[in-house]
């Protein structure tokens, strides 16, 4: 870890066609610097590849990587490597990152507690522990501060967006469902979209990474960078306690050649304390797409409601139809009564005049009555046309 | 834990601004307390993250976290932390909570035998047992009876929802499948998001916790809380058993940190135990589920049902629509033909007129019965007009 | 279980307020008994918490649970707790429960084989395995002969009920695709609702008993009640072979204590036993619920097929309905021309009548067939109306 | 095994109301048995549970179990029990049984290769790694072939059915996208039913039973049935190498009776060639239901496409009605004005009759073109008739 | 492997029927060859099981499969088989192929470092850890070299496809959504069912294939074929290192024999480094996947807008045809009124002329706007029409 001081030379040589980076260590103070792919890659120590996933134009999905020397964080606008000793950031000038740069300066120092209350509590609690079993974990290692940062930041990043989009999104719901028209339709398509995009985010982030990573102590164990900073001469001094019995260190380094890596990187205290931390967050992530699940449901709901409703109106506006038709069908039948009697054919009863322009009125307003009521009857017998 | 009498004094320097909690330890009296979160963080032993699970403020999904000295109770309303030695209910004052709070002071105390044939028969039932291999569970730790007392209240809570919901549900369907109306639409649409949001809320208690709780063994054995406490003290009085015997102590101290928290934690018949009092109310909450699930079913045949059947009389009317069409058509051609009669241009044939008026009466009739005979003839050789 | 006496007693005490039980033990004698909650629980060593599940009130899900002493049974009808010496059965004079209890009787006792055939085959089998490894497993336990018959009966049940569904749900849905009628959609739409129904249950069966206790090999052993009853005793006596061996000994222990349950309980070949015992009844259920699906897709395909069925149908109308719109104003346009000319406003050439008639006449006719020729081409060459 | 003579003289007794098998045995030549229930448990050791999978009149589903001396098989029309020394295969007499005879008849005696080359290829291959370390897999065991024979007659029989689906339904879609009938919708829809019906077959096998099998490395091992016979002799003698050390003969048993079976009953080396055997057929089958997946999403597109073309052609056909409607209309209103001047009620200026005559015919026109022109701008302004 | 010469040999005799190879080693130089299926298996030592996957004829799914001393690689266009020591390529014409032999010309010699640069840090990152505890992984395996080169080109061309999709998929969406013609919609049909071909292609390399591989330590073990290579030899020395110790030489081959293979064919370290290998592509092909299913959702959501857009649009053509339809239905009131006066039968008022000429129509008119306001008026009560 030695070498950190010469990438600036590296730097130097290259040009500064590279991308800018923040780095913070435990001091808490960013430092911003220019550094190429290959400078990063030497201060992390990590590989083109896992860096390469950091890249702001290869659109990779949500991921937290556990590597040898190294967590690889791309969340979202957060593309971060965290080793033990430093916060690398990408694109500390982004307007969603800036916020997180300045947390990090405020909690990677040691002094994270919020108030003195807090403060004195944990202290008490800490000491009231130090005399029980557990001694050594009353300070989260630099990694783990870091990684909650970025966690807390992401998941109230994604919780700001559901909530910016319920608000936009059940008014505009309830106003379709009183009035559909293609303006109303076109927008909620659009928050439809936008709530499709934010659901397979959150999704990415919450099922894929956090609950993969809470599953799998191995993966969790490989987050524990300390641990493993200081396990490889761990394991040599414990098996030289026993120097004068060699089947028992060699039985005991094969039982634990068969075990997991987590007997070999961490103990499983300090999963338990990553997987508190995951768990915590991965509960903040579950709560907000539940929100966002029973907003998909409710637009599911609303759309099924439309088409029934939609279907439901052409019915009735098809019914009045009918009975229009019904009308017009009656009138139409009078209508060719008086035709006929208007023909200028002349006919022998031509001349016994008054009553039987009488009769031949009241008999068609009959027919045309009579029809329309033998049409709406039938309609009414099929069940066709509502009581 | 001697330390649990100082809170107070810590409240009064921080003023009441903190929320009530009522707590309740095995003697079952509940004392309402105003602590703020330091006061209960220290008290339970629990880290502010899990404090924050708990907030009314913010909606976190359905938990139940087995923490190092501590149960993280947030199941709907029921806001509490279990510890060892007591109970501590947040919001005491909440309609729903109040039973609990009564149902907690009935059973926390020893004496939680229903009626005295049940005690009768237990106490047999455990002095036959005394004598046979399982001597040691006769009495129900304090933090599973709280834990009991929690989970049935909530399962009871969410199955009442349920029957709530049927009985207005089930009518509201048969109602809109008989007359299919806009409030009656609008009605079942309410329906079905309730149903929708308290689905989501069981199968979050059922699926999401007490599944993976029953899953996973470790998980299980993290809420035996009592059995915790006492082993930290058990392992080095087992060990020191073998003084003599380095080589087959630290073999077994090498496997048992081999083996999973389980064996360190408490004995599979713990686990077994906690998994029968889980596995009960999983069953219960697995039965409301069904329900709604079959509630669900339901409505989605309805709607399917309410497509088809709207179709279908859509297709009615429009039949009908067609048959009224073809008949205004066979009309227009009969009052075309007395139209062109009716024309004001002398014809020579003028004059011959008894005979002719008949025959254009009834050649029109028989024009018109017969261009709509051929209508509904095609239509019905298409199969577009039913029999 | 020298107390199996004693709940007479109890329940002269209590009154007869309880339920009637069923109770057949080894030799197959069918006693009907009136017992209360506590001389169940006693009787059978469960919890009072198991005991509710097989209360008929409460609507408790299918399930099969392995207990200390017992395996509690609530699969649909058959409500029955089965210990290593006596079957419990609720319910007896349940007219679907009275079969199970003559199948009880006739094949409790160990005389289970069919006809002599087999009863020789399998004898020749025993006694050619005897000289083999396996010489212990020529006699199925009570428990799994008591279980064998109440999975059998379920399975019969079940497959019986989807055979009727089956019959009456093929020829309506027939009847439907041929017919679509409001009497028609009730009457699938109340077969889906039972299909829905049926379903839910099979696969409560099928996927969430017997399959979970199929992939988890220690339920299976918890089941082995016998070999629970008798391994308590075992493992001394195991240990007491190796007394001046202790290092062994309690290495051996130290094994067997981190390993799962099934190896205290009962050897694999006893797994082995049971899981081809489920397998079988897991894959007559499959066989049940692959039926039951075919039989869901089709009424699917056939509502798909409806409803295109019932959309192309209206475009046939509603095509039919263009070219009748399209007559009726071709008409109108003929008869506005005879309705000009019938005007009873006179005209200058009025007098030169005989050829004029004629003239409208023939240019009226041409006008009329000529819109309706135009309107027809249109739509045609538009592919609105089809050839 | 030596009674494997005796079940004909048991035939003799039964009479002849058993089921006809064809049994084939090392040398591959098939005899047709005609053997009861019993004499085919005897003969393969099977239990009558699993014999009844076989029965063709019980539906089954797609199975391969390893028992403890047999291969049980049904697949679709195979139904065949293997044991380490011959076949038994159910209904030789089928039509698509007697080419698997034939296969087995060609490839159970150990010359299976089928041309010189790789005849040759493979036994240079074998000679190179009998110089290797493993030197004893050169023969695929007789159980294996066997199998092999059986999975490939059903993967091609499977594939076969698939081919000829896809053959028939491509054209059938393609000429229902163009032209939309009964008929076609028909033919469609059996298309359809047939594939759910096919897709579940193939999904048995694959997912069910193949799946299983090579996630389950225990099952796996259950079918080497040669190693399993021989293993019995095997643990004994492989103890009696160490009869000096009994703890460590004690110590080896305990950690092999805690290891799965999968040791006990072969090695991985093994399972490894099962799972190679499997794989390959397992891949296969996934190709075939790959197909039959892409058909089937091909089908649903094709269906939302008919959906919304028939959707989009009612609303051509409903535009151009009203077109036709609004022409009425307006030709209504002209003959509304005709109608009138045609009454026979005397007017004052009935007289100047020249002039008046063109006025109304005039005016009456420029009254229709306008109301057309009114209605058609609304219709255009409000978007519904296009451009 | 001193056999890899005669193939040739082989070939002559059999003619030149068989297929062409391209053969590539660590040198990077390609070797085109004419092979047939004996000579490859005996040059790559797989079984024909395995060789038929890469026939180009039979449509087999995506695979990575490991075997003895290959690895055999089924994706899309690209077929090879990956040994120790070269790379077979088939079909090294087609046009997709041929970049990949480039690049693995360009990749497989050792210097595979892009730039300086990178290669610096590398070095001085490598000199930092040949101090550390790892100091044997500076070079990639020439198997993985190979396998990256080809997860590389598969990544790339599959994303590749995605995006002309994409690009292509979008805009006539959008069309789409502005105009619905057949045209339009048949061109979405195409792009869709494209898109579910595309999918079911990423899905089945990354879900099927890297996942499972990811999954499964031992299946990732299995692809280090050097190591394997070299552990037949190094097992036998190990153990020679404890030549006085039987009792724990043989307890430590018994320990590692029930271990999985992953001890026994390459350490953790091994594993970890494929399992970063594929995590990066199974990340890319990840985010391919991401991008088909938003537009898959995208395509989805314009469906369900589409329809219910339709909807709306009919209902709004049928409202405007209701409205025409009163109208025509009020003027044929009006119709008829002047139809009955233009009757030619004598009335007696037929006299008194002037005044009642104007009464008629005025009454007339009012009875035909009157009809059409109390139908309009009657919608708009009853909704139908909006306002």
């Amino acid at each position: 870890m030695a070498k950190a001081a010469s990438p600036g030379a590296d730097l130097g040589k290259k040009g500064m066609a590279s991308r800018i980076w923040c780095v913070l260590d435990s001091n808490g103070e960013p430092v911003t610097l220019d550094m190429d792919k290959a400078a990063v890659m030497h201060r992390a120590g990590i590989h083109a590849r896992d860096l390469r996933i950091l890249d702001p134009l290869l659109s990779y999905p949500s991921t937290i990587l556990g590597r040898e020397r190294a967590i690889v964080l791309n969340l979202e606008h957060i593309k971060a490597i965290i080793t033990a000793e430093e916060v690398l950031l990408r694109n500390p000038t982004n307007e969603h990152v800036i916020p997180i740069v300045e947390e990090l300066r405020r909690r990677l120092p040691l002094q994270t507690l919020e108030n003195g209350a807090e403060a004195l509590a944990l202290l008490e609690r800490t000491d009231s522990k130090k005399s029980g079993r557990k001694s050594s974990v009353q300070i989260t290692p630099f990694e783990f501060r870091a990684l909650e940062v970025a966690l807390e930041a992401i998941c109230s990043f994604l919780d700001a967006r559901t909530t910016e989009l319920e608000t936009s999104a059940y008014p505009a719901l309830d106003e379709l469902t009183s009035k559909i028209s293609s303006r109303n339709l076109d927008r909620v398509r659009k928050l439809k979209s936008g709530m499709t995009r934010l659901i397979s985010r959150v999704q990415k982030v919450v099922r894929d990474e956090l609950e993969q990573l809470l599953d799998d102590d191995d993966d969790m164990a490989e987050l524990f960078l300390t641990r493993k900073a200081g396990s490889s001469t761990l394991t040599p001094a414990l098996l030289s306690n026993f120097p004068a019995s060699p089947v028992l260190g060699s039985k005991l380094s094969a039982v634990s050649r068969t075990k997991s890596l987590a007997s070999t990187h961490g103990s499983d205290d300090d999963v338990e304390e990553v997987e508190m931390l995951l768990e915590c967050y991965f509960m903040q992530v579950d709560g907000t797409l539940n929100k966002l699940n029973t907003l998909r449901e409710y637009i599911d709901d609303t759309e099924d409601y439309i088409n029934i409703q939609l279907d439901n109106h052409r019915n009735q506006l098809i019914q009045l139809e009918l009975v229009l038709n019904a009308a017009t069908l009656a009138m139409a039948l009078y209508s060719l009564v008086a035709g006929i009697f208007g023909m200028n054919i002349p006919y022998p009863w031509n001349d016994d005049h008054a009553y039987i322009f009488k009769w031949v009125v009241v008999a068609g307003c009959m027919l045309c009555v009579g029809l329309f009521s033998i049409v709406m009857a039938y309609a009414r017998h099929k069940g066709l046309v509502g009581t």
